[in-house]
Formats: structure tokens, sequence, C-alpha cells
């Protein structure tokens, strides 16, 4: 254990040993969720928000159970219901909230920066759940932990991120966890969506899909955001099917123990065929499962670092909860 | 006790010893909420997800308020301030709910046949809140709980079911209910809401209000959908009113110890009068508190199935929370 | 103690001594936020259920989180989401709330009045969170409480309210606390916002702010509703800033120890200056945090009310959670 801080802002910031230190504490919280009674009491009395100033119903879930599992108590703040930001700002808005004694606030806002502009002026603990096309922390842990639970590794793995890059936080935060663990990273997209510049990360980037598929350990695919304004990028859905996307034929050319990843929700027949999101190396819903133990174990070891426990000693708390003991 | 079900799909499947078990079991829980400490620790450390993909406050409430009081921790997700179903089928939702463990899924959904979809798929047990117009299982089993509690039986009983029918789900459950435990059902409303198929369920039909009054020992009023589009069914409210309206007039024509019920919310003066609505006979507000003794029973029934408890053998864990005990 | 109410409908109606007792409770469980765990069971069992027929996110969080510290269970019913009002009026809703055995109902209301017309009605205790322009009585106990916590007293001292007055039911439940504790009350503002009716509730007038700095204890500034209409009230907002803006050069004009207050959310640069706002006078997050310890008072007393408890009796159950007790 070695997790002195008590936010989690970005991938970029942690060390190998960080990086492990949240890998280990994940395993031990996934073992919770299997229980009949899956909670344990570590986080009791203590108050979590969940601000999410950009629509999310899945992280914010996750979230949600994983404080809840730690017997937190959980308020949830969404932004178009919400009144709190009205002609406020941001740091208005999280220094009310933090005068309600809140120990943790989870932020997601569109703005890069925006939660480490909250840690520098707050005394919660402030938990990075994207801001923009930023970072996007837990994500990232919660890929590389599904990589290593299946592979045994990371350290010289050849990882595949592909698709929708250019404004994805998942992709960079992927990147940086990625090849601070020593895997070979390759992005893989329209040029358009994957530019020069990711290179200056330490990763390679092809616009050959079919040249790299024999290569790859693992696929992560990323969903391509066709709501949203993509004409500038590639000319059709269809068009980009026809040449990124994972289909089944495709599929057979990778090699026997790859891992298909995808951060969800899935576009079934755009980036991914179902016969290959449904297959047997598809890993895409125990990421979700994989999602909250690492968010159990992240609200975990920055409660630890805030109260002051001792690093280096204190084994996660991950006993059964007692007949007698409070939920 | 003979409960095996994991799942509650339809009044439909259920034989007369499953519903009799339930309303037995609900009776137990019906006390616990009127103590001053209203929990139970049968649910504790389960994970009870409401996803409620059409619009709607009572039910939601309903089996929310279930869970919480027997120590569950519950997620709510709603359809319109959801993304989780962005380009999604209901089973990737629904799978995707799974992988964090959840115990239940409460699920309310347009689509007829949606939670038996996801029973077939899924390891959590499913519970229909209503699906479509095909049936609404824990509406019926609240009346004829109430039925049962407040005239002693269902057998040989006269019960009207007036209205809204044609595409209402819950007197679809309630005529499975009640002509199972030996009730004599008549339907009543114009003939285009109450179409001559109906009689296949064994019911008696009718299009004359004032024909019945005298004979029924239960009234149980549908909610006149008047917000949708109705023009097709009736000429007007005004119209629906005065042929089918119950009246303190036609009220008074009913038999002295009849029950009037409805599942709310009320038009009133429209399906009914404010005289009868808040009379002596009625037992609308009833029904409510039934609800939630209900909803919790069925939530307890079927964790029990699932956890392998064996059957006819467990009584229902309503004793109260000891003063050390988790809540 | 002397606390025999089981509603909280207005300070109107509210004796020295019952304010005396909410802000004495109200110091109490102020420590209780402030613990490593930061709950007690004073609540445990009990339902609470946040009715905001109004937008609001502040209060309706500040009661939320105030009931969860109190170990309650509570819902959250809002209203564009909610189709439980369709068609139903306020008492039918509130009645089938009720029904699930609510010990608590949290009501804010457009209508003035409403709370009372539900508390003559129903045997929850309803609490008022704001009803029209007529009262939001936990705002007033917590902006004394803040007075009174920081500079030692009520009686006698100067309180100037500006601003927004005409419609606001923070000044109309301030104007009755404050005078009932023994305050000189100023109201200051465009003659427009401030009309001479209010002088009837026992306080002073003034048009001109910059007659009246120096005079002030306490400055409790109300929001600009500067989103509403309100052009027929004064010309412009700069114009409005100009005049009756708290400025850094009109705060310099102020006493020494005053009390800079706001019940938020603040226009910074409209009604107050950034440096006002948060320099070493201001306490508006401290009202924050007093609002939670006061909502927490007022569900804990009107809770003991409703149960019957002796008065003058009981002290406040503030002590720790035990390790082995329930939250």
């Amino acid at each position: 254990m070695q997790w002195l801080r008590k936010h989690l802002l970005t991938i970029r910031e942690l060390s190998v040993d960080e990086i492990t230190a949240a890998l280990d504490t994940a395993a031990s919280f996934k073992e919770v969720s299997s229980r009949q009674i899956k909670k344990v009491p570590a986080l009791r009395g203590k108050t979590v928000v969940n601000l999410f100033l950009e629509p999310s119903t899945r992280t914010r879930v996750s979230f949600e159970l994983a404080a809840k599992r730690l017997s937190a108590d959980v308020i949830n703040i969404s932004a178009p219901a919400s009144s709190i930001t009205k002609g406020e700002t941001l740091k208005d808005t999280a220094k009310n909230i933090e005068a309600l004694n809140a120990d943790f606030i989870i932020l997601r806002h569109s703005a890069p920066g925006s939660p480490k502009f909250l840690a520098d002026r707050l005394n919660a603990s402030i938990i990075n759940a994207g801001d923009g096309s930023h970072e996007h922390p837990t994500q990232a842990l919660l890929d590389v932990f599904t990589i290593r639970e299946k592979l045994g590794r990371i350290d010289g793995l050849n990882v595949m991120i592909l698709g929708d890059i250019l404004f994805s936080r998942v992709a960079r935060s992927n990147i940086w966890a990625l090849t601070k663990l020593g895997a070979n990273v390759t992005l893989v997209g329209p040029s358009t969506l994957v530019p020069r510049e990711f290179e200056e990360m330490g990763v390679r980037i092809s616009y050959k899909l079919d040249e790299e598929l024999e290569k790859a350990d693992v696929i992560n695919l990323l969903r391509i955001q066709h709501e949203r304004q993509r004409k500038a990028f590639f000319p059709s859905i269809g068009e980009y099917t026809s040449v990124f996307g994972l289909t089944l034929k495709r599929f057979q050319r990778t090699k026997p123990g790859v891992l298909i990843m995808h951060p969800g929700p899935i576009n079934r027949g755009v980036e991914i065929a179902n016969e290959v999101a449904d297959g047997a190396r598809s890993v895409v819903l125990e990421q979700v499962t994989n999602g909250l133990a690492m968010r159990m174990a992240v609200l975990y070891l920055t409660n630890n670092a805030q109260v002051g426990t001792r690093p280096g000693a204190t084994p996660p708390e991950v006993l059964p909860m007692k007949e007698d003991e409070p939920s």
C-alpha cells in the first residue's frame, strides 16, 4: 500500500506504486460484492456527494453503489434538475456542498481541470468522474485492473485503443495508465480522430486496422459518438464500420487470447459486431463489475489518506459485516 | 408458504397457493410499517435497482420504500434522466445493471413481456412493476389483499372492474388473481373500452353500470386516462361521467358493505365523486398502505427463493430490529 | 427544552421559548456533523419524504442530509419528474404519501399556507421548506442561530435586511424571528421592493442604504431574483448595484464586527462584491453548515413531539454511534 492522496484527479500524476495499490485494493473489494451481504462498514457516517454536471447514469450509479456498499450516505446532485448552480460559480457550488460537511465530492464536469480546481480550494476529497476530454481516471484503473486480472500482467502487452480518440478522456487516462505500467499502446482510427500529437504520449499510431489485428493482446474500443456532430471527422457510420468496425471477420484474425474491451454503452453493429461483443473474449460486462470494485477502492484509499491513516499498514477493511454491526 | 419463484412476472402464472403465500406474508409485513422503527434486516446488503423506463412516481416510491424498510440498498434509474439506455438495448441495459451485482431489478417498461425477456437472460430477480398493457402483478396482489383483509375472503365475491379496461394492465392482473381465487368478476364500461374478447378470461361483461350496482361486493374503478387520446373511445369526459361515473346517487344504490377501490391517482368528479372517494366504504388509501406491505412481501419471498431458502419452513423475518442491530 | 409541536409551519406562531429550544438543540447537532462518523440513531426506522413541488436543490439536499444523519430513510419526490401529482390535488398527493406510513413530509410549494393545509389534515409531521412568499422557517432559524453563535445574542442588535423583500419568504420569517428575540430590524431596498406595509411587522424601513451602513450589527442580503421579471421594480441590474449593492467601498463604512449574511446562491457583483462575500466578516458558508444542524434539530424536536416524548426532559440524543450500533 503506497497511497497518500486524498484526491483522485488524474492518472497522469499517479506513480506505478499508486496504480498498483489501487489495483490490489480493488481486488479485495471485488470479493465484497460477491457476498450475500455485500457491504462493509469502512465509510459509515461519511457523506459522499455525486455532483454530476454533465449527464451520466452509468458512472453515477457505479459511484453511488460503491459508496453505499462502503456504508456511506450518498447525495445525488445532477445538472439539469439542479438549481444549486443557478447563477453560481462551480467554486461556490462546491464550497456550499463542503459546508454540509461532505467528505467526498465526485465531480463530472465538461471543463478539463475542474476537479483540480476544486481540490486546490476545498478540504473534501475530490474524485474526478470525467472532466471534459481530459481524464476519466477510474475508467482507466478499472480497465487495467481487468487486463491484469485476465492476462496476469500489463507489462509488455500490446494494447490497441480503437476509435474516437480525439476528444476521449477514456483514451487519455488509459494511455497514461498503460504506458506507466509498461504496455505498448497503439492508437487506431481515422486520421481525423487520431491526430499525430498523441505520439508525444509515448504511443504508436496506425490508420490501418487490418494491419494491426494480429498484434494486439487487448483491443479497447471506444464508443463512436455518432449522436454528436461527427460529420467533419468521417463520411458516414457505414463507412466507419467498414474500415474500423470490429466485425466478426476481423475478430477471427486476432490472437486466440485477445481481450475485447469497451467502456460502454456499445453501438452494436457500428464499432463492434454482436458476435464479438457477446463472444467469449469480450470482457465488457466484467469491466462494469470491476468498475464498482475500483470505485470502492478509490473511495476507501482516499478516505484513509484523508483521515491520516498510516500508509503501508492498513489492510482493506473488507471483513464481513458482523451480525450486530451497522450498515 | 409455497413460494419458489425468484421472479414475479405475471399473476397469470401463479398458483392459488403462491398467491395465498404472498397475501399471508404481506399481512406480516403490514405490521412492520406500523412500528416506531419500521424496518427489518431481511435484505441487508442486497441491492435493489428501480429501473423505471416509463414515468411513475407512486409505484417507484412504494417499491423504494419497501426495499429500504427491508434494509436493502436502492438505486433509482428513470428513463428521461437516463443516459444508460442511450443507443442501448434493454438487454444491454439490464446486463450492465446485473454486472453491478444487483440482486433485484424492478422493471417498469412499455413493452409487454419485457420482464420475462429479462428473467430469461439474467440472474437477478426481476419484479414486474407494469409492462405495457400486459400485467401489473403487485397491484393485483395488493388489491386482493385489501379485499381479503376487509371482507374476509375472495371466493364467491362479486367484483366489478369499472372503466378504462382495454389497455389496462391493472385490470388484466386483477382478473387473473380474482378468478383464480374464486371471485365472480364483471367488467363494466363503454363497449369501446371493454371488448368482448375479455370474456375468454372467465369474466362477465356489462355495458350498463346502473344494472350492476346492486350486485357488487367490490367496485374497483380504473383511472380514465383522459390525458391520452381517448376521443375514439367515448364522446367526452362529461358523457363518460354521466353514464359510468360512480356518483353519489349511484353509490347509494350499492350494497351496504361494498368496497370502493381505485389504484390512483383518482380523477375527482370524473370516474368517481368526492363523497364516494372520501367516504366510509372507500379503501383507496388502504390500498396504498397495503401496496407497500405487498411489495415488501414480494421482495422478501423472491429473495428467499433466490438464496435457496427451504420453502415452507421460514417464517417472515419480521422480528423488530434489535437495539444494536444494523438498519 | 420547551418544544411540543409536531409540525414546523411558521416562525410567526413560535414562542421565544420554542425558538430558543430550536437554537439550543441545533448547537448540539452541529457538533455531530464534525465527527468522523457524523450520524446519530435518533430517527432510525422513520421515513422522511421530501416533497418539493417547486424546484430546489440546496434546501432539499440540506433536509435530505439532515434526515440521513439522523438515520432516517429518505424519499425524494420533486415536481417536474413527478407523476404523483398528475390530476391530483395536493391533499390527495399528501394523503397518499402518508398512507405509506411516512413520518415526515417536508413540503416546498408555491402556495402560501399549503403546509398548514396539510398539517390540518394529516397525521405526519409537516415541515415547511418554503411556501410561496409566506414563510421559510428553517432559513430564519438558521440565520438567528448563526447570529447568536457569532455575536452571542440577538436582543438589542441592529439587523438590516437588504434587497428584494417584497416577495421574500426569507425576509418574512427572519422578521418574525428577529423581532420576537428583541432585535431592531431595518429593511432596506428600493421602495418598489420594500413597501410600507412591512412596518406593521414592527420593523423600520429605509430607502437609503448609505445612511444605514454604520448602524448595522448584521446585514442580511437577499438574492436579487434577476432571472424573474423585475423590470417593474428597478431600472436595471447596474442601477440596483450602484444604489443598493454591498460594494467594498460601502462595506468599509460598516461596523468592524458586522456580520454579512446571505441565504444563497449569491449573485457576485450584483447584490454583493466578491471581496465582501469572501471576506472575514462573511458567514455565508457557515449559514449552510448551520442550516444542516438546524434541520437535524427540527426533525429531532418534531419527532419527539410526535412520539409523545415528555418535553423538558430529553436531552438531544447526540451520543456517538456505538461501534455495534446501526446507522
